[in-house]
């Protein structure tokens, strides 16, 4: 596309098509498994014989994901497809497929949103992803964006939430709260600061990295159940202790919060590293004499691991999550899921 | 769910999910293929060894394709199914498995979206389909509904738009018009109408059946390109004729428009019964010594094929799509598609 100026509404639903098509790289949209890709009723794709499919879908909107005036198009892209292929890390699956549709209001740049497909085409192509869909749908309430995502795993082995058991560890990649920082500078300033020293954060709520090789390291190296962390560590952990009918105890001062976090805000950066979510690091429980394996193969491409605590036994009048602080002292912590519909 | 009254924000996302799951059919969420379901990152599902996956994704957003004064809840959650498995017989595919995401107000009432669920997993059971994703996110603007649903085909045949070829028939099952003239109703009127005569109309625009097993039949018999009609007779045939690089010339008698549209809307039936949309019935093309045993087979599951003209090969100076009236009188059509981002 030459016309960058023209609108969703100038060119037609059809003519939108064509011009986000040509917006991905070639790798994404032709491979001998993708037989039909965009533009038919549905694409027709062969999966990979013996292997389990893993599916999931994910969407953001406008106003509730993400603001226009905070992100660029291609980060938009980038995170939309990063969150899904970040739920296929979360089970130890290697991605294969998306489909990407819009809702558009129409007044869209067709630039624009040919920006959103390069970002996400280009973190597909990174993985290897095929992107086979690209349907658009009437939204005027504002722009959304639905991915589904396709991955494979052999013969059913995948990571779940429902496999803790009492003595693993609990650990998680990565640093937590740098992309809640992220959005806190965002939200405080006007409009998208420029480069600063903030960049680290800002680059960690615009454009997370997806631990998709990361994931599989995990399986391989038998770790006992994994989620990744969207909603806060507060938030996610009591879904996986649930989910395997078991306690952990924490030690505050092992979780992972980066400096910059600490020094940009004070008064509650433990918060933003345990509450703050979108960190789109994995959260795992491992049995101890298999973590320090894992950690090494982890190191090899890059990837920090930390335990951060342990699973412990379910007790009578025990909460379900424990804290250990620098002093010794155990309190309870509450559940701080994320709900989008509290309050 | 017996606190009927409680709305989404009142019961929070994970009592809802648990909510919607057991308001759906046993047999659409318990499966020998399905290794894990609703309450993870993703699901696990192994396909069937040897078949190609047909993969299509659609959305309903309230506003734009429906409105909450105008269906019911059950109705509305048929639709959104109704729509992806059609999308997956205009393939030839049976379908498998659909994950279903919710974009939420919150306001809702529980008991409403139970209900939207029980309406799509009777379909889902019906068709013998699993359902094996919920997930909820926010959509402050309105209700906003996103299916995926996978298909499986041997080896890769499927039905496309692009094999039609000059010589076959053109035909269409069932009866076009219908769900438009329903929708005619409902903006006519204050709200829904309650019993009358009309039933039929109103019923095929809130409840169109998917033909999935017709399907099924035009890919064992041989039909030479198919879609399903969303956008109307006149708004995707001329999708199909570009995709196979034919063109095609229509008797205008031999549509099927029913009576009922016809005496409802004296002034613009055939529009209606052309360029309305919403039909969901498919539409083919096909060899003629394949028609006969075609639409014998599509009788005896109760379907009814008609054939409306043929394709032709593309003329130099020719339109795409000829109309050949009752008097002998061949015209041009203006392709009518359905644009939703249109001035």
């Amino acid at each position: 596309m030459t016309d960058d100026g023209r609108t969703v509404r100038e060119v037609g639903e059809f003519g939108l098509i064509a011009a986000l098509r040509a917006a991905l790289p070639p790798a994404t949209v032709a491979d001998p498994s993708l037989v039909l890709g965009i533009g038919d009723d549905a694409a027709l794709w062969t999966p990979t014989p013996g292997e389990t499919l893993v599916v999931t879908a994910d969407g953001l909107s406008e106003g509730v994901h993400f603001r226009l005036d905070w992100t660029d198009w291609t980060s938009l892209g980038h995170k939309a497809m990063a969150v899904n292929l970040s739920d296929l890390a979360a089970m130890g699956a290697v991605p294969r497929l998306v489909t990407l549709t819009l809702g558009l209001r129409g007044s869209e740049r067709v630039a624009d949103l040919e920006d959103l497909y390069r970002g996400a085409g280009a973190l597909a192509a990174a993985h290897g992803v095929l992107v086979a869909g690209g349907d658009v749908v009437a939204s005027p309430a504002g722009l959304a964006l639905h991915v589904t995502a396709l991955g494979e795993t052999r013969a059913g082995r995948a990571l779940t939430r429902g496999g803790a058991r009492a003595g693993d560890l609990v650990a998680v990649s990565g640093a937590l709260g740098a992309a809640a920082a992220g959005l806190r500078l965002l939200q405080a300033g006007s409009g998208r600061p420029r480069a600063t020293t903030a960049d680290l954060l800002l680059a960690a709520h615009l454009r997370p990295r997806p631990r998709v090789v990361l994931g599989g390291l995990l399986l391989d190296h038998g770790a006992s159940a994994a989620m990744d962390l969207s909603d806060g560590l507060f938030g996610d952990l009591p879904k996986l202790l649930a989910a395997s009918g078991v306690a952990a105890r924490l030690d505050a001062a092992a979780i992972p919060i980066p400096a910059a976090v600490r020094a940009l805000f004070p008064a509650d950066w433990f918060a933003l590293g345990t509450r703050g979510g979108e960190d789109y690091e994995l959260l795992f429980t491992i049995a101890p004499d298999a973590f320090g394996p894992l950690r090494g193969a982890a190191a090899a491409i890059g990837a920090t691991l930390t335990a951060i605590g342990d699973v412990v036994p379910v007790g009578d009048s025990r909460p379900s999550l424990l804290l250990l602080d620098a002093n010794g002292t155990e309190s309870a912590v509450a559940a701080g899921a994320f709900d989008h519909f509290a309050g």
